[in-house]
């Protein structure tokens, strides 16, 4: 069974013992017990990683596209965290390694500080999904299911 | 049982006749007929609606918060089309008539002219989904059932 | 006896329903009632309106200033709520027309966010009074009687 | 015999009535009068409409774009006013309509307030004629007649 | 009987004698003359006065401060003249000291040059009202009755 | 006869041989061949120029200025290509020498780069014409016979 | 024993009574009743003086700079308060009075309105304290004990 | 004997002892002793006064005007120093008591911190010169001779 | 006992070797030299280290907050190096993980070029020390003791 | 006799005979005139000279520095007229060939449009005069006689 | 033998199997072996190395600094990618290791996306090569031998 | 054989004797000699040129052009000095005549004014040189033999 892999940035090992009110009460693992069953309907196996490290997420994008063409991979769910307003190395990533990108955020960035509403991601992701909280995550495996 | 409106703004009578490479090939009343079993399954009807009128748009986000107090519609699928970019009107109106709203935009508009990067809708939205066609509207009605 | 126009733009019929912590408790209603007083004390009957349309703010402005010539209308307090911000055509209205405006705002728009800083319609009104609720249409309208 | 539109924007009522220091003294129905002819030498009727609302001119761009693949319709001579500035409503219904669009402004918008010196609609139009007055109008319908 | 204060920044000293075209013919007396009655109807004293240093106005905000708290002052009436534009440290004073201020400004500020279109005041002030000459002062005393 | 004068600037020789997707297929002398009938309809010689010289531009604005004040030329239609966009000389030139002008640009510099969509010219140019090709020169003549 | 000039700019007479969840709860007395003990732990007297008149701020800088040179001062410790945004005046008094400053700012500056974000001042202080309440001033006295 | 004033601002007490690199060697006194005989050639005493007050050069100028219409003042010769990139106040004061002034600086404040570039007060003066050191105050004396 | 964390950012293993002109001449082994007994004299034991990768910076400051926690860790000096005005990673980690922060800053970097003046890292911070050297830390790990 | 070089840039030949409200009625003979008599009291002859090419004032500015190192020339009295705003090749020019430059505007540039206000020669001027007219030439050449 | 370090960025590792119409068909490999025989022509060895951390590269530049002060390495070669655009540590390791640095973009940046446009590395290279594709590296070591 | 032309723009004839520190001390004689045998060692001839006129570099590229289609000339090392950061005119040059340019400066603009690090001709040329003084020449004539 193929996988979809679900790649988190910085801070994210940080949900759901932090700022609840902000980003929600679940952990990682919640949201991957919710969204295992989710990708498992669609057939596919689910990976969930975490890094702070913005290199370690380019890597991750370059092993997704080799997977993705080796046919192991069928997407990244990819949360960049706070990345995602200042790595122009992510985005060249998805774009240089052609990953099938479907972007999310927890909260809703738009409603936040300013600097918050700009993406680098955004533009060469195929779909963004903001301000759902942990359920944004099942609706983007969802999305990866488009043709 | 209640009922999930579905509004769209200016242009959007055009969609599958135009500009399908930007828009995709499907009518509004195919996305029409594509949503209206994710509502059933949800144990809702749907309303759609299109106009290209921003008072249009303000006047139905009035009945739709009135309606939600009343209990006879969950909320609103708002695409406002062009009127994203430059209505306050509209903003102001989910603000104040407490809608819930979740916006969606077929195309990718952080891909696009950088007029359309910033969206008065998104900071009063419960959630913006992005870029992903058709698709997009089916997951928006799924973000309706969030408790 | 000649007329004193009150117009008020988008969203201002949910007054004194919603988020009276920013505007006030009463309606339009109450303003109209507390208002006719004032007016007839300058000798003047009082029509107010309000719609959520953007052209039907400058079909009426036109009015007025056909009205104003033919000495049936005195001038106009106009609440453009939202339009303020974003409406060059009601701008040019009041401009083209030639009516004498004085621009209301029941909260401080200078408080509040930034998009809300810039009024389009001020560098044409006679003048400008913000911040004091429903009582600014009340001096709004002995500004009027200013020679 | 097809027909050239000509769709003229908000406050272009007034026209002839009011500032004619900034407009010229021609009122619409003048305009109409000198443009028939010119329509007439190329073959066409003239029919010249006016609205204060965006969502009309929307709704007018996208029968033209009808009418045009109908064969009734040469091209629209288009002078959308102040939605020139603010209006992205009006910009995408002539890219999605694919209506031949010349734009006309009666005044020298370069040289008023700096916020009258972007338009939105330029980057869609086939052509446009600046600051020539009425005679504008009749250059305009020329100009659909290039091949 | 408890006062109003009447507080006016540089060179407001000129007025009357000078740019009647602009500030008009009135002078500070004339308007002290015209807006005692109104303080009076109100049953409040008026204290009017005049300094061109930014720090006297502090020294005068904190002032009434201390007087509001006391009971022998209902509230300012703040001219802030040229210092609107440039001082943080009137803005503070009124935030620190919780003087009820009303903005006062002759001239409409909004339809002169630009940097006079931003007010560091207007945020903390109760309301604001611009453009109606000395009748304004008068009008602002009225607001502050409002409750 | 008196002479309207056709002044090009900067790069314009190279019409008809380089890009003709942008610019069109014709050369500045098919564009004089079209022009020439139309000036003559009118009772007018034309005279055809093109430099790359900024400086030789200003030259002849003011050679048409003193023309113009002795009768034997009518006006200029100007395109002054690439200095368009940075030259305050040209502009100057234009307004100090009172020379009627018609700026002209083949294509739609408003659908170009961003630098691209600002004119010195414009603001002292008698009208604009943008986008239209050579038809473009054909109508800015019959435009400087406007009175 | 020389002394350090502990000088305070305007607004911060209102300290310890007003706004105490922004400020702090101690009064300039309180923080010089600190202070002292400090001062006389590195051999200096303290001279702690609070205005709010920008000129004021520039004449004691001048005053400790004629100090600072002879030797009864040491250097100043300096909350420029409101005029810290605004002030040219009080830089170049630094500046050309080579006074050694320790700027201070009780409250975090960079955490508040964004007009609070820069200094005029910071570029000529030695160094700069933000965000430590009282205790600021005390670790400023420390820092002018450098070498 | 009318007097030419010259007036200046906060830190030019500092003349001739401070940084003698940018502002030159010689002090306010050492101006005056050069500018005195440049005024009597031209029938006038001279006084010459600094201040670091705003408010005091806002008094300054409003007595200059009146004694200008006395007769008794021809003009001011006027270093604003740091104020002049900074008050609006002092503007206003030029413009509203109509006072001849010649603005002048000692160092080219184009060369430097580019906040030092924009003056408030250059619009409303007579004539600006920049960056001659002290013999800018007497060109200055000299150009206020001008009819 | 308790430990203070001082965690440095990119390029200060450099110190003391590299541009003493602008970072002095002390090595970070000097400076956790000098602040030992700083913290010492605070009942504190002192860990100091150094990365050059923001995703480290980030793992130590979750680390510092699950320890502050824990009672083990009293709180972080922070010197982020260039991370400071390009790092929202590092602000959101401070932010969630509630690790009270002393931002260092050895140089004056207000007096440096202009995109060292914003800081992602202050808003968050407690407290902002900077341009004083090595001083600085120890004035940084007092302030910690702060209640 | 070394002599003065008064370059004038583009538009200068027209001066008297154009805009006298803005430029005043004399002509550039007019002001040579006047010079003439400044310059032979300094014991300098004097040149002037007027183009509109930026390239031949970068020439002459070359010929300047060759002949002020061989002695024959003393400085440089420049009116780059419109290439002020626009010309960094001027600019190197004087900063290149050493030439001592008096920068001249005869209107008050600041008083005019905002793409004025700006200069890139000024930085690089010993000094600047404006708005003083044909008299600021004549203080222009005696300013060459600083030393 | 001393060596030449060249130093690859995030996403170079991708070269020659993605984009080729952007970075060309050559590998990283390819480089290399094009590389060496210019470096051996020059007496020097070559080490290529390539990671997608922001810190590696900062160690790697560290690393540098201390072999060339070693004698073991004469300079690097670098190409940031992404990290161009956004690195203030990259730029201060150059500055703070003083490593003779060439910046290399095999694309022409400038003609891309204008986040590309800016590099924080570039004002501290000792010179920069951009657009020529694999050919730029042999280029860049050339430019190394330059005394 | 054919020939590479090597053009510079304003002020480099200037090159050698000015300013050392920041352009080299070799003159333009001295580069031509320098660039000759690298030209050969390709087969190529030389012909180095330099104008102040920006018109005139215009001009030479479209003969560059027509010479490059004729085969007698291979391409152009184009240093535009001033004209980099002001002409429209240039770029348009090289991209309508479609000549192949290395653009080449000596300093490092990158790391001088600000107005210095855009260029109009970089999105145009083939590849940028910048920094490397003379030897940027001669790297920049085998960059042109790249296919």
């Amino acid at each position: 069974m193929p996988a979809v892999l679900v790649l988190n940035g910085p801070n994210l090992n940080l949900l759901g013992t932090r700022e609840p009110e902000v980003y929600g009460s679940q952990t990682l693992a919640d949201i991957q017990a919710r969204c295992e069953p989710v990708a498992a309907a669609l057939g596919w196996t689910l990976e969930m990683r975490q890094t702070n490290h913005e290199g370690v997420l380019v890597d991750w994008l370059h092993e997704a596209g080799a997977r993705v063409r080796a046919g192991s991979v069928v997407g990244v769910v990819l949360n960049p965290g706070a990345y995602t307003h200042t790595s122009v190395a992510i985005r060249d990533a998805i774009d240089g390694a052609q990953v099938p990108v479907i972007e999310v955020h927890l909260s809703n960035v738009h409603a936040r500080e300013s600097f918050r509403h700009h993406s680098y991601v955004s533009p060469v992701a195929r779909g963004v999904i903001v301000g759902l909280g942990a359920r944004g995550y099942e609706l983007a495996i969802q999305a990866l299911a488009l043709d």
